[in-house]
C-alpha cells in the first residue's frame, strides 16, 4: 500500500513538475508571438498593401486576381515549405453604375436615398421600377397581408437589428433573412421591388450589401432587391406614417455573368513530426466591393498570414503541418471553402484543426469553438496563459464559414471573436476601409490566433 | 449529533434558496439597466451636447461655466432628489495662437512640425526660441551629458511608449515623467526649452498635451516646455541622425492666469434605507483645449449622469444616497477633487463608495478596485452577474484621480476599465472627438456602471 501511494505521488510530482515546466515554457513562447505581432509585426502593412493598393476584391473582379498573386507573393516571400494555388470556379456578379433611388411625395416632389443593390440581384428595367411601399417587419407579416395588399408593390423590409444583444452577431442573426430571403417571399406574394433596412446598429447613411437569395424562383419571377441605410429606412418610415400612397423608384444596372476560374491562395510550414496532420488558419480573400473591405475579410487575411509569420519569426518549428488558407468567394458562393474541404478530402489529407478570422480586426476577446467536450476542455486548461493578454472568451459555438465544410469527428475547428461592436457600422458597406482600423487590435488578434495554433500544434488534437 | 446536522442542512438550504432568489433578482435588475442603456439611454445624446455644442472645456474657461451650467440643468430635468454646485478654486491657464515650429538644416531651409504647448508651460520669448536639439530618452540621459552638452540647447525627449505593453495605461505611466517633468529637469542643465514626444502609440500628425509641472524652480528658471506628434519626433529623430547641428525653433505664447472660481457639479438620490452613507459616480467635466474632450472624460460624465438616470427609468430604489459628482479641474490641478473630498470630511459624510469613469468611452473590460480583501472577494462573487455582458475583468489596482482623495480605511474606490487599446490615439489631442465614440461602447460603459453601483448598494460596503 506504502508503496502504491508513494508511486502515485511520485507520478503525480513529475507529471506536476512536467506541467509547470511546460506552462513556464508556454507562456514565454506567447509572449514571444505577442511581441513579435506588436513591436515588429507586418499585419497592419500587409493590410494597407491589400486595403489601399489593390482595394475591393469581389469574387470574379480584376481586384481579386490582384489580390490572389499578391498574397501568393507575399507569402514566397516568407520562404515557408510550400506555397500554391487551388483553382477554384467562382460567380461573377457586378454592380454597374450607383443605384439611383427616391421617394416621391408627389409628381416632381422627390427626395433621394442611399441604396445599393443587394449581391446577387437581378438589375431594374431600364429607368428603374417605381411603385408603392408595403412596409413590413418580416414574411409573417407578408403572409398576413397577403398578395391583394403586395401585388405590384416594393416590399420594404423595416425590422432592425436588437440594440439590446450584447453579441451584435447575435443581432445581425436575428435579421438578415430579409436580407438573403426577402426577395425570394416578396416575389411569391406579386412584389415588383424589395428595399432591406440596412443590417447596421447606427444611424448612417451607408448602404450595407450581402448576399442573396432567390430560392427556387425562376428567372421571369426575379425581382431586383436593395439594401437601403437606416437614415433612409428611418425617414422611408416616417414619410410612409404621414402618407402610405407615396411613391419609390428604385434604378439599378447589375448583372450576374457565367461563373469564372480564381483561386483559394495556400501557404504550408510542413510539420517536424507530424507532417500528415493539418492545421489550418484562414480569412478570405474576396470582398465586396462597396469599401475596400478592411475589417471583411482583410484583416483575417493578414492575420492569417502573421500566424505563419510569427512562427517563422520567433524560430518555433510546429511539429505538425500548418497551413494559412486564404479562401475565395466566402461573400457571395463560399465556393473556396467548399473546394479545399474537397481536394482535402480526396487527397485524405487529415484535417486536424481550423482556425478562422472573419469577424472583424478588433480587439480579441477570446475564440469560439465547434469540437467535441474533450478539446473543449483542453482548451479551458489554457485559460491562464491567456490572460494576461485580457484573452477571457472561450465558449462553444460556431467557428468561421469558410472552414465549416471540413467539419467532421475529432476535428476543432474555432473563430476568432473579436469585440463586436462596431463591426456592423462597416460591414459590407463603403465605409468599411483601412482607416477604421487600429494598428493594435489587428496586431493583437493575430498574436491570440498564433498563440492557440501554437497549443494545439504543441499538444495535438485529442 | 443527527438533529444538528438537519439545523445546519435546513440553515444551509435557506440560505441557498435566498441566495439564488437574490441572483435571479439581480440578474433581472441588471439586465433591466442595461436594456434601459442600449434601447433608451441619454448618455449618446448628452455626449453630442457636450461635445458638439459646448467643446473643448478647460478649466476657467468660457466653456467649461457652460459645461457646469449644462450638466446642472440635465440633473435637475431628471428629478433628482438634490442638485447643487460646489465652488472650487481652478487655475487658468490659456494656449494662445497656435504654437508654431520648425526645423532648420540651415539657414533658409526649414520644415514645419506640429507642435502644442504643454499645459501650464510658459511661453516662448515674443519670436520663439530658436537653438541646437539635444535628443535623451531620459532624465538619466540629462546627467550622462550634463550641463556643458545641454546649455543653451532645447531637449528633445523622445523615449516612445512601449508596444508590447498590452495595458496601454501601463506604457503611458512608463512615459509620462518626461512630459511631467522634463522641462524642470532639462533646465538644471540649463536648457532653453523642451520638446516631448506625445504620448501615443500611434504614428501620426497630432501632438498631445498634458499636464506638466516646474517643482519648485523659481519663475526666472523656468524654460517652454511642447509636445511634438510622433511623426515629428519621428522625423526630428531622423534628421538629427543625419546632422546633430540642426535648430529648432518653437514658438508659444501661452500664459497662467489668476485662479478662478469654478464648480464640481453634483446631484443625489436620497437613500431610503441609508440616506447618511454616500455612493458616488464620477467623471471630470474639464477637459483639454485641443479636442472637445470625448472620451477624456466627456465619456464618463455623461456615463455617470446616465447611472442615476438608469436607476430612475427602472424603477430602482437605492437604499444608500447615491451621487453623481461632475468634477472639474483634473487635468491641471485636480482641484474638484480635492474640494469634493475636503467638503466630504468637514461636513463627516460618510462616503462608503466611490466609482470613477475617466478611461474613455471603450467597450468596458470590468473595473479596477482599491479596496480590502473582503470587499474584493465579495466582488468576485458578483462576476456571473457580469458574465452576459462580456465583462471580466476584476483586479486590485488604482481608480480614478478625481475620487483618490476620498481614500480611506473601509471605502471601496473602483475605476471602470474599458478596452485600452484606442485611448491614447485621442488623449489630450485634437482628433478626441465625438465623431470617434461609438454609441454602444459608451451606452455599455454606463450600464457597467450602474450594474456595479446597484450591487454595492443593495449589499453594501463590508
Amino acid at each position: 500500500m506504502k508503496n502504491i501511494i508513494l508511486t502515485i505521488f511520485i507520478a503525480f510530482s513529475i507529471n506536476a513538475f512536467a506541467q509547470t515546466n511546460n506552462t513556464q515554457e508556454d507562456s514565454i513562447a506567447i509572449r514571444k508571438l505577442y511581441n513579435a505581432s506588436l513591436l515588429e509585426g507586418k499585419s497592419y502593412a500587409w493590410l494597407d498593401h491589400l486595403s489601399n493598393q489593390i482595394g475591393a476584391r469581389l469574387s470574379g473582379s480584376l481586384n481579386a486576381q490582384k489580390a490572389v498573386e499578391w498574397t501568393k507573393q507575399e507569402l514566397e516571400d516568407l520562404g515557408l515549405d510550400k506555397v500554391w494555388l487551388q483553382s477554384v470556379m467562382v460567380p461573377k456578379w457586378t454592380r454597374g453604375v450607383t443605384e439611383f433611388a427616391y421617394i416621391q411625395t408627389e409628381p416632381g416632389k422627390t427626395t433621394n436615398v442611399p441604396i445599393c443593390a443587394l449581391g446577387g440581384s437581378v438589375p431594374t428595367p431600364i429607368g428603374g421600377v417605381k411603385a408603392e411601399i408595403v412596409e413590413v417587419k418580416g414574411f409573417e407579416d407578408l403572409r398576413k397581408l397577403g398578395t391583394d395588399k403586395i401585388k405590384g408593390k416594393i416590399v420594404f423590409y423595416n425590422r432592425p437589428m436588437q440594440a439590446d444583444l450584447i453579441n451584435t452577431f447575435e443581432a445581425y442573426g436575428g435579421c438578415v433573412d430579409q436580407r438573403y430571403s426577402g426577395a425570394a417571399e416578396a416575389a411569391k406574394f406579386g412584389a415588383v421591388g424589395v428595399i432591406v433596412r440596412s443590417m447596421n446598429l447606427r444611424l448612417d447613411d451607408f448602404p450595407h450589401t450581402g448576399t442573396m437569395s432567390y430560392g427556387n424562383l425562376s428567372n421571369m419571377d426575379k425581382i431586383p432587391a436593395a439594401a437601403i441605410s437606416t437614415n433612409g429606412a428611418e425617414l422611408l418610415h416616417s414619410m410612409l406614417t404621414l402618407n402610405p400612397k407615396i411613391k419609390f423608384l428604385m434604378n439599378m444596372n447589375c448583372r450576374s455573368w457565367k461563373d469564372v476560374e480564381s483561386f483559394n491562395v495556400i501557404g504550408e510550414i510542413t510539420g517536424s513530426e507530424f507532417p500528415n496532420e493539418y492545421m489550418i488558419v484562414g480569412g478570405h480573400l474576396d470582398s465586396w466591393d462597396l469599401g475596400d473591405g478592411s475589417h471583411d475579410d482583410g484583416a483575417g487575411v493578414v492575420q492569417s498570414m502573421e500566424v505563419l509569420r510569427l512562427f517563422k519569426e520567433t524560430g518555433y518549428k510546429p511539429k505538425r503541418s500548418i497551413r494559412v488558407v486564404l479562401f475565395m468567394n466566402e461573400e457571395n458562393g463560399l465556393r473556396g471553402g467548399k473546394k479545399y474541404a474537397e481536394v482535402a478530402k480526396n487527397k485524405r489529407e487529415n484535417h486536424v484543426f481550423a482556425l478562422e478570422s472573419d469577424a472583424g480586426g478588433f480587439t480579441p476577446r477570446g475564440f469560439s469553438f465547434d469540437c467535441d467536450n474533450e478539446n473543449f476542455s483542453q482548451v479551458q486548461k489554457w485559460k491562464p496563459l491567456f490572460e494576461p493578454y485580457l484573452i477571457h472568451y472561450f465558449s462553444k459555438g460556431g467557428s468561421g464559414a469558410d472552414i465549416g465544410p471540413l467539419k467532421k469527428d475529432g476535428i476543432v475547428l474555432a473563430g476568432l471573436r473579436p469585440d463586436s461592436q462596431r463591426y456592423f457600422d462597416y460591414h459590407h458597406a463603403k465605409n468599411d476601409t483601412f482607416d477604421a482600423i487600429n494598428k493594435r487590435e489587428l496586431e493583437l488578434g493575430a498574436a491570440t490566433m498564433s498563440a492557440l495554433v501554437y497549443l494545439f500544434d504543441k499538444y495535438g488534437v485529442r
